[in-house]
């Protein structure tokens, strides 16, 4: 008999997650049926995202019910198999959430998918994961950056962010980074982005104005809020604006302002697109096979900030709000 | 000799504009060089983004600078050439101003072009001008309409907006128009839209969501301001909002509130769009037959609100803004 540990929600959280919004229970599980597998989970994958999830609002997917598991993709492998696709110690990627274990029938469309051990695994969960493919298919394939052109990201520290702003440098762009703290910025320079602004320790408004004098292409934005105006007052003439996220407003408990000078789209003629790296996973491996010869080759630098522990949770997805985390988030089980 | 009659801007108008911050005046012309003509305009045409142009921000083009004409699209007749592409009697689309005759090359990046009498001047200067062709590339080349697909309108008796309403009734669409008071919506009402609501005389952000059940595919805005958050609620999966116009704001004396919701976009897979005409001027000649046949077949519908005289080009102006004009607002000369 295997007994499976799980957060599942109990109340709406207001601001950063507590405790006490959860309750950490365990159950025994049950024989699986055939077409089924019992996966182990080993890694758990913390995106800002995921706060939206547990708010009652609408969003790209239902929000969490009360007393369900919280929803979370991860890496986990098979522990045993009633399903031909899969084997016993096949790793697979999906949404496996904040607990040890899980019966599913993995299918592709509730986004489970095999993955080939090409990296280390917590390797595998930051850049061939969701973030980075996120950042793969918003940035190359949605904003197609031309050699020359200057791009900025926000959250460039963050999973999406770093593969987004190295992948531009990659490209032959000028790249424009923007995170918080002397330690992710020291990071992101040595990743090889041209300028870094540390949003902590300066008026990152005053200093984009300063480090873009040639206006801004393509404008990779994973925090929202006030900077997405300034960013709106430099593009340049066919800019692209790609909202891959809004951090700045998961917390937050009521709308932002929103930027004031959207007008200034059409005097650029420019193009402000959102995306979802969901409507990319099914046809990924291209992305995913590119993205890890990059990592082979040292082309993208990566980063992992690795909890222990499933009771540590709650506090783990406090790290991407509180600017704690170093690297792609993520908990070893 | 021949006197030109003019308004010189000289001073920045706020808010309305007024005959003060003008000053209108007669000049004696000289005769014409090698390689210029001489128009003698018929007709000036007047669209929003003529107050823009009076301010001193920064624009798709230069602001009109003190003691310079005013400037203003229009139609014109060649009075006198001494430029082989024009001979005297061809009727001329260009930037003309507010004045009765100029001088000039007319060169075609200047954005003037000989035009064929293929309507009666005053539908050629609505339907097949600046705003039917802002209409036809906005819709159709950039938008891309499919057949039921929801298309919401404002501005929707405006000269663009009404162009580009029957152009998606025409693509076989779902067509919602916004437009204000119960004259301009029962002429709306007679070119096919589907659902008209009258901003003035309703609560338009509920009336919005009682017409669009279904949500919205494309959303072909002249307006800006708070509508915009309704229509971000109500939009579908990839949902393509075309940023025309924003004349809510255009008299504004400082910058009017953004959408609080632009995170919908990425929900939603959605993009917004601004172009401007300008882009397309020097290849409309597709658009223009086409928006030619459609008159010539009643499937475009349109109206022309003709004030005379060049004393009146400040009030005329000022027509679009109050409400008053019923129609494409042009003035003969």
């Amino acid at each position: 008999m295997i007994i499976n540990k799980k957060w599942v929600l109990k109340k709406r959280p207001e601001g950063l997650v507590k405790n006490t919004d959860f309750e950490l229970i365990s159950e025994n599980l049950r024989e699986i049926e055939d077409g089924e597998i019992l996966i182990k989970n080993e890694y758990l994958s913390f995106d800002p995202t995921q706060r939206m999830w547990l708010t009652d609002l609408p969003g790209y997917l239902p929000p969490v019910q009360i007393d369900e598991v919280v929803r979370a993709g991860g890496i986990g492998r098979v522990l045993e198999s009633k399903n031909p696709t899969y084997k016993e110690g096949d790793l697979i990627f999906g949404m496996v959430g904040w607990q040890t274990h899980l019966i599913t029938e993995a299918k592709e469309e509730d986004r489970f998918r095999l993955i080939p051990e090409l990296l280390p695994i917590p390797t595998m969960l930051n850049v061939l994961g969701t973030t980075g493919i996120t950042a793969y298919y918003g940035l190359i394939e949605l904003a197609k950056p031309k050699a020359g052109e200057v791009v900025l990201v926000s959250g460039a520290a963050g999973a999406t962010g770093s593969v987004a702003a190295q992948l531009a440098k990659e490209a032959g762009c000028y790249v424009i980074g923007i995170a918080g703290g002397e330690q992710k910025c020291n990071w992101l320079k040595g990743c090889g982005l041209d300028t870094v602004i540390d949003y902590k320790n300066s008026n990152v408004h005053e200093e984009l104005f300063k480090a873009a004098p040639n206006g801004i292409d393509i404008y990779f934005d994973n925090v929202g809020g006030p900077l997405l105006e300034t960013v709106l007052f430099l593009i340049n003439m066919n800019a692209r604006v790609m909202l891959c996220g809004g951090i700045s407003g998961y917390n937050a408990t009521e709308p932002q302002p929103g930027p004031r000078n959207i007008l200034n789209l059409v005097v650029q003629r420019a193009t402000m697109q959102g995306f979802l790296v969901l409507d990319y996973l099914p046809k990924s491996q291209q992305a995913v096979e590119k993205l890890a010869g990059l990592v082979l080759e040292g082309k993208i630098k990566h980063l992992e900030d690795i909890q222990e522990g499933l009771e540590n949770c709650p506090q783990t997805l406090n790290r991407l709000f509180t600017g704690e985390n170093y690297g792609k988030q993520m908990l070893k089980l």
